[in-house]
């Protein structure tokens, strides 16, 4: 469907999509692909901040199809383009891994023609993402579910942690626990699913009195846990 | 140290503990141990819900050593005993599995003496568990932070999957980023890493619009990641 394409941005996603499109032999090696006079892409696909994504889609050339990986910026950021899509990688990329990150994410795919959006699920199956079809104006809702999902994963756990340590207890505990209750299909255990909302309360004292900081968050945690 | 373990309640965890002494030759098939006048134990493991803990306790006889393997319950639930303990395996349990639970697990162990943290210590490890100690009073800190870390990672998901639902994208497809999530050690990534907080006034904006139940927890995990 595309046979060159050119990756704009070296971030952590778009270092794991051009390298995984090198291995397709679908991009080209950066040494050899400088400005690249003699073979114009047919897609070109923005990975740089969502900030800068209308600057450079408005300075990029028409002509080949333009795409983006941003998850809650919208298809008109690509403007003047018509010839576009957007593909979000479901997925936290590190710098310390490569392409094999993607194999098995699932990915956001937004078009606004059946043919743009075969070509968004084309790319995301090239790239090892498993696609789904997103409409453009539900991708900031989308978006913040997944930040949800990890973002606040991350201070879900530093806030637990926390917890530990004040307890004098080792944080690296928490991670056999954490990883149990993704396995078990997120089943609800402990004091709420007991409906023991007096060890909650003692819970928002024991934090009330020996990490404070944290009350807050634990009581809109428990909010939103309450059957 | 210990050769006749009696575990007194069959819920989740008096499940697991009770099939993996059994597999230790540890303790008794309950058809072969009912009130049992003839071999009578040297440790009666309390694994009966935290408000029965006090009342059954002061109901075993005195003689052999008593435990409980509740997170928050004090030491002194077990009184009028004296030769006591307590051990809390942190790992969340279901009844659909069975004494390979515990394996790899941590425990937290509560003890006034270094007799009874050395049958702590003991059980711990025949059990499978990793244990460490942990101060009587630091016990309800320590089980909020647990709570944190299982109870409302349940609660996380369930979040992340409904604003996904509402969005029109597949809940399913937050599994491989919670789990990527955490092999990559729960570095932060998405728009508070980038300090992009626009994204994020955008993400409250469209919680507001399209789940605005979920927009408090939202804002309360989002003020609790800020560096």
């Amino acid at each position: 469907m595309f046979q060159h394409i050119k990756v704009v941005g070296r971030g952590r996603v778009g270092a794991a999509v051009h390298g995984r499109l090198l291995e397709r032999g679908l991009a080209a090696q950066d040494l050899f692909h400088p400005p690249d006079l003699h073979n114009p892409p047919d897609l070109v696909l923005l990975c740089v901040p969502d900030p800068e994504i209308a600057r450079v889609a408005s300075q990029t050339s028409l002509g080949p199809w333009i795409a983006h990986v941003s998850g809650a910026t919208p298809l008109s950021a690509l403007a003047p383009h018509t010839r576009r899509f957007t593909i979000h990688p479901l997925q936290t990329f590190t710098t310390r891994r490569g392409p094999e990150q993607l194999d098995g994410a699932w990915a956001a795919v937004s078009a606004e023609s059946a043919q743009a959006r075969d070509r968004g699920f084309w790319l995301a199956e090239t790239l090892g993402l498993r696609p789904f079809e997103l409409a453009d104006e539900s991708r900031v809702l989308y978006h913040a579910g997944a930040a949800v999902a990890s973002n606040y994963l991350v201070t879900l756990h530093r806030a637990a942690a926390h917890l530990l340590a004040r307890a004098g207890a080792p944080p690296e505990a928490l991670l056999p626990l954490m990883q149990r209750t993704i396995d078990n299909g997120f089943e609800l255990t402990g004091p709420i699913a007991r409906g023991d909302w007096s060890a909650v309360e003692r819970h928002v004292a024991a934090i009330a009195a020996g990490a404070p900081e944290l009350e807050a968050l634990y009581v809109a945690l428990a909010r939103a846990t309450k059957p």
